[in-house]
């Protein structure tokens, strides 16, 4: 971190209380009062503006996300019983029923937890993970921690083998690799290991390495699929930038950077984040486009041009942790014109929560809070780790 | 059909001569332009505004549609011996590189044939025998045929006992069934059979009982998704309408009540057309919806909310059809409201062929005019289907 800042403590004050306000206020008690189900245990996860249950599926993903965020602000921020009791209560749900004897988790569940889906993907896994890591901490019961653990080093296998758990490969296919894969990999054992990273060096090394193939800086561009030699492909597939996926893997990137003490790696992480911002932006209608093509052409997914949430809540972050990091004023206004989008656009003060998905304009499109990708994860993640940084900010 | 007509015949005139000169100066020459693959076989089927060629893929189900374009125009319209070489050049494609051993259908291919990918599904069977039984009228070449009602005869056995294609059933799911079965089914048949529609008797007729227990006549909705029993799913899934494939549903089961010569039937078919129309029409900026759902929910799929092509195509003949039928001046209205639409919003008098999406507002948020589901099909289809009723209601 730099030495001098360029802006007066009350500034970072300011935009600390304001996210501390929305934070618990208005974000966590939407998703403490509504989404609990306290029948079968887990959360419903499909909730209208006003807290709704419109659809009883449970979605692993989301459940696994929202025993993570329980549990973290149960141990970090204040240790109230009722976090603690929605953190066990999607716990012991996920345990019980999201995961089979193969050890391969659920996508989606019946609200009495039977099977309802499995994706031939490993981020299921990954959130089964997370929540069990961080609640086994909360709870100070090893037993999820070793669970978790166990998780993981099956999801290592499959990650670098997928022929047990994706697609079958054809014989027209190309060898290529995916951003996310590294990406959320690093995130994971991030949360598995904690303080003690050592048992995962190689593999931290090795998902660092596989990262850096997606960035390529002669053109400043961040592609979310690559050969697996880190090569460009001039496909639509190949083309296809996600700015909101590349900003968010630069954090996590941050984040390993500081932990290891690597410079160049945090210059690397702050670039990518910058070059996804400038690219990403709409600069007639502001926010950041959900996909775009390196070359220009329309991006063949239909939802393109729409502004997501979890984009803005990335961006919001990785701005401010640029700025912590390198002290530069333009990342300092890069965190403000995200920070001014998202409370012009996405708040919704009438019943909390962020609404999701809006179309170019900047207007809500969809109504719901929590949908089959959307629940209690990215909104609270963002203002929490905001408003940790602007405390430290304060202190500075 | 009724016998009078509140329309004047000169009115049919105009209209016939639009679509004409849409059809074969702007639109069969785009596709007859720059999609044809003389090199590999197989036609392009991402192409940009101006027909360049922004991704390589073949996708199957483009494929199959593009050889029964071009084969029934050669039979129908005109015997051109470039459409009939162009109609060659993907039936021999398919037929190399479409299938495999075990008579599943890919659904994309690489330039050179190679396998890339595989659905869960059986649509890329459905228009792969769409496009050889066609391509066997136009060639004269039983051969061809053949292997269509052979492959027919596995996606009958795979459509009702999917465990060998689809994704597997977990304990949690409900037994539904999809309005898109069917539908595509009877579509399937009548293309195959032609005249001679004995030996299908008994699929006809599930058919029609399948899709008739998507229909709802209580509340005027036609559902994409019903039990097995055709009840109402009171979840997100059961409640998703697409208004667009109910009218499409509509004009298939019209062709089918005139073939059968079955009054109620008809009634039927122009009603469901009626009633998605009336549901789907976007009150505020004209167009129809591409998803809603049943009870005023935010439909969950991100682009709902977006105006397609291929909903409009379908429109188009839809109301053009029931007004051939019904003799209702309402129904002219509507075949007039869509071509409106229509043609201040997909056309594109530059380059020729429609443009494929527009936002809420209509305008064009993706250029191209063909991509990973939209070739050449939609358009022509329905420009020549209308063009064929023009002619007939001009000479009434």
């Amino acid at each position: 971190m730099t030495n001098k800042l360029p802006i007066n403590s009350s500034k970072f004050k300011q935009y600390r209380e304001k996210y501390e306000q929305e934070l618990f206020n208005r974000v966590i008690p939407f998703w403490g009062k509504y989404s609990p189900d306290y029948k079968n245990g887990g959360y419903f996860n499909c909730l209208d503006q006003d807290g709704k249950i419109y659809d009883q599926t449970k979605h692993v993903w989301l459940q696994g996300r929202q025993v993570w965020i329980f549990s973290k602000f149960y141990r970090d921020v204040e240790q109230k019983q009722e976090w603690f009791k929605i953190a066990r209560l999607g716990a012991n749900f996920l345990k019980q029923y999201g995961i089979r004897d193969d050890r391969r988790v659920y996508f989606s569940l019946s609200p009495e937890g039977n099977p309802l889906y499995l994706q031939r993907k490993i981020f299921s896994e990954c959130f089964y993970i997370m929540g069990l890591a961080e609640f086994s901490r909360a709870s100070d019961q090893p037993k999820y921690l070793k669970e978790a653990k166990l998780e993981l080093e099956k999801v290592w296998e499959w990650a670098y083998d997928w022929t047990k758990v994706r697609r079958p490969n054809y014989s027209g296919q190309m060898s290529t690799q995916s951003l996310a894969v590294p990406m959320i990999l690093l995130n994971v054992i991030a949360e598995v290991a904690a303080e003690d990273t050592n048992p995962y060096q190689r593999e931290i090394e090795d998902c660092i390495r596989n990262l850096q193939l997606h960035i390529h800086p002669d053109t400043q561009i961040v592609y979310e699929t690559v050969t697996s030699e880190g090569d460009f492909i001039d496909s639509s597939e190949g083309r296809l930038l996600n700015p909101g996926h590349a900003i968010e893997a630069g954090w996590f990137l941050q984040h390993w950077a500081q932990t290891l003490q690597r410079p160049s790696l945090s210059e690397t992480a702050a670039n990518i984040i910058r070059w996804s911002f400038e690219r990403g932006w709409d600069t007639d209608y502001g926010g950041i486009y959900y996909f775009l093509d390196a070359k220009g052409y329309s991006p063949t997914p239909l939802e393109w041009f729409m502004k997501l949430w979890w984009v803005h809540c990335e961006a919001l972050y990785a701005h401010l942790l640029n700025f912590y990091v390198t002290g530069e004023i333009e990342d300092w206004h890069a965190f403000k014109q995200v920070d001014r989008y998202i409370f012009q656009h996405f708040c919704d003060p009438k019943y909390g929560e962020w609404f999701g998905y809006l179309n170019r304009q900047g207007d809500v499109t969809h109504r719901f809070k929590g949908g089959p990708y959307k629940g209690c994860f990215h909104v609270p993640r963002a203002l929490w780790l905001c408003w940790r940084l602007l405390q430290k900010l304060e202190k500075f």
